[in-house]
């Protein structure tokens, strides 16, 4: 008789973005004529930078004539991506990280829901609190927690990420041996100074512990002083794991691109504490469970680190800005509480009640779709985030609204 | 401190196709002159159908437009995907099989690697032997199996599919809780008649166990009497799944498409043996680990459906059978007993000696490259498996090599 994984069991019944999308269609089944403003979800919705089109058609062409037709590339990538990365992304930030590297893949979300795979099952493992749920879940499906309590499932360590800390989480209280980090953060905006960092790193090379950095928003990082890569903190390539997407960076949410960086100096060790280089034990994953990325979607990708493309996406990067500027505005008029939107698309602000209610009053009274805080975990309780991955008018017409409702 | 996942020291040292590459490489710089032939790994060589190329063209063009643009898409692939897969694939061939059961993914290497997630760790293990190793290390990075000795894994059921039993494999002789089978098979092309496949499924029927059907050469399938699907199969709704591939259909290996099927009415246990439909499992691992597959490519992907997409797609697979023709003629003018190659584009050759030295051989004295047939288990030691995916031209020339040193 085939048995299920039965940790598959203690997820709660749904992810939060199925729930939102449950709701909304409740309200427009209800509303037929109401014109919803969806500033939840964090997809973007301006069309793919020229350059990256024009990378794409012409490999399109490529694979329409056999002599430059390409079948299986390499699973890690094509040279041409990976050495614009470590180009463009790492040495021009001073941070040594070398094309061999680089893992190209199709996105952060399977990055860092496999990653998981190659601890041991108890490892222990801190997670921020609000947290992207896929860092969670993926932890709960391969038997590294108990059973969901209060809030919380049993087993993990939870980072709270709070007002009194900055939403920057202290180190934890108790040893674990791998660290979810995400700056600028999912769902709070928040970003880490390069001394916070630095404590992390310094945590995890005394405790032979692992960070997992999620950057996948570094692009929206205006202020010059924050890093954009956890590789910048020295020390660093011993101890950590770095996911990137050009999801947020370019427009490519349904285009598909990403990479995680693993330094060849970064170990894992053995049960009886022989140190092992992780690069291999991620090489071998990647190898053994996936094909490689679509070779006109890198070459797509490819041109974001041209002259024209980095033009192009910072200027996609600067208008999904001006809306985070618009909505932190109001929101701070309105007398509200609220961090982000500054070097971040998100804007967390505190609605001093239940999350899921303030949620539903700006659905039903204003047709503003936002993301009840508590979806992401029990800290992010009395907080929603709104994103600012939308059109500029809509953003102003949904700012219009909320002042309506609540000014 | 960080502990690895204990099961990767288990993993045999590489894999095989970079053995081979490694091979090929040191014959290469010892003779840069020779003109080398690869008919090993089971590459595409020729273009994309253009109906294909045009539906792509067409959909970047899409995400250049803001009213077009497509950001995130269903995880589980859009609907004119899954409607014409559906159509053409299942209901064509009398298979009931309905959009919402195919989920769409970026490859079946990742599926079928990933599928064993859902299953107890505990769960016993059927696989071909020979067998795609993807099977195989996917089961003992998760745990299912002891050390490799003597060139099998302890744990593991071994489905020997040898000469005798015309590489279909007799049901297993003890209970198991999953089963991997693949027809037409790589490595050996061999298949299986409907009457085959019907006791397979009666066999999964009467133990509550599950077939994970790979169907990812069903496209070669010329002889009217062989299934193209288990989903022909009486009964096989409520016991496979059905892995397929773009790959090998239309070209796509450098692309990236790919869908599995799971019919609603699949069950698997709860340890109690209550039954859960399997469909629910896969939803929520494929929405929490994956985003979806590009939207231009699941345009390219829906092209070949279209009237002039089908007969470009069948020139395709008719133009790999031809060069198998080829193959097969030659090999058997030699005197080898060889299989496949009629109904799929591999030919499976007993060499009568070590597969390694064989490969070998025809490395260094002819420049051919094939895969030696131990690489897929010990049932394939003394066969190499050649593959019919390159271009006539070069099969010939491979062809008229072989003859002058095996002749």
């Amino acid at each position: 008789m085939v048995r299920i994984n039965p940790h598959y069991g203690k997820l709660q019944s749904s992810y939060l973005f199925s729930d939102i999308a449950r709701r909304i269609a409740k309200f427009q089944e209800a509303n037929p004529g109401r014109n919803i403003i969806r500033l939840g979800i964090g997809d973007v919705t301006q069309p793919l930078p020229p350059a990256c089109i024009e990378a794409f058609h012409k490999a399109v062409d490529e694979m329409a004539m056999e002599n430059n037709f390409r079948g299986y590339g390499p699973e890690q990538g094509y040279d041409f991506l990976r050495e614009a990365i470590s180009e463009n992304d790492y040495h021009a930030v001073g941070a040594d990280i070398s094309p061999d590297e680089v893992f190209v893949s199709d996105g952060a979300k399977c990055d860092t829901g496999n990653f998981q795979e190659l601890f041991a099952s108890d490892a222990v493992i801190a997670v921020p609190d609000p947290v992207y749920p896929v860092y969670v879940d993926t932890n709960v499906m391969a038997g590294r927690t108990g059973a969901f309590v209060n809030g919380r499932y049993d087993g993990l360590v939870y980072l709270s990420s709070v007002r009194e800390n900055n939403y920057v989480p202290a180190l934890p209280d108790r040893p674990v041996d791998v660290i979810y980090l995400c700056f600028p953060n999912n769902p709070t905006g928040a970003t880490a100074t390069r001394e916070q960092l630095s404590e992390w790193v310094a945590y995890a090379r005394d405790h032979k512990a692992l960070i997992l950095f999620d950057a996948a928003y570094e692009a929206f990082i205006r202020d010059p002083e924050i890093p954009h890569s956890i590789f910048e903190i020295d020390g660093a390539r011993e101890v950590a794991v770095e996911f990137r997407s050009f999801s947020k960076t370019a427009g490519f949410t349904g285009t598909r691109c990403a990479f995680t960086v693993i330094p060849k100096t970064c170990m894992v060790y053995d049960d009886a504490g022989n140190p092992s280089p992780l690069f291999n034990l991620w090489n071998r994953r990647h190898t053994t469970k996936f094909n490689g990325v679509s070779y006109p979607v890198q070459r797509a990708a490819a041109a974001i680190y041209t002259d024209k493309g980095k033009r192009q996406v910072r200027g996609l990067t600067d208008y999904y800005l001006k809306n985070a500027r618009k909505i932190r505005g109001v929101i701070s008029k309105l007398g509200f509480y609220c961090i982000g939107g500054d070097n971040s698309p998100y804007i967390w602000i505190q609605v001093n009640g239940d999350s899921w209610a303030f949620f539903d009053r700006l659905l039903n009274d204003a047709a503003v779709v936002t993301t009840p805080g508590s979806g992401f975990g029990s800290c992010g309780e009395g907080y929603i985030r709104i994103s600012a991955f939308s059109q500029y008018e809509k953003v102003e017409e949904a700012m219009d609204r909320l002042q309506n409702i609540l000014g």
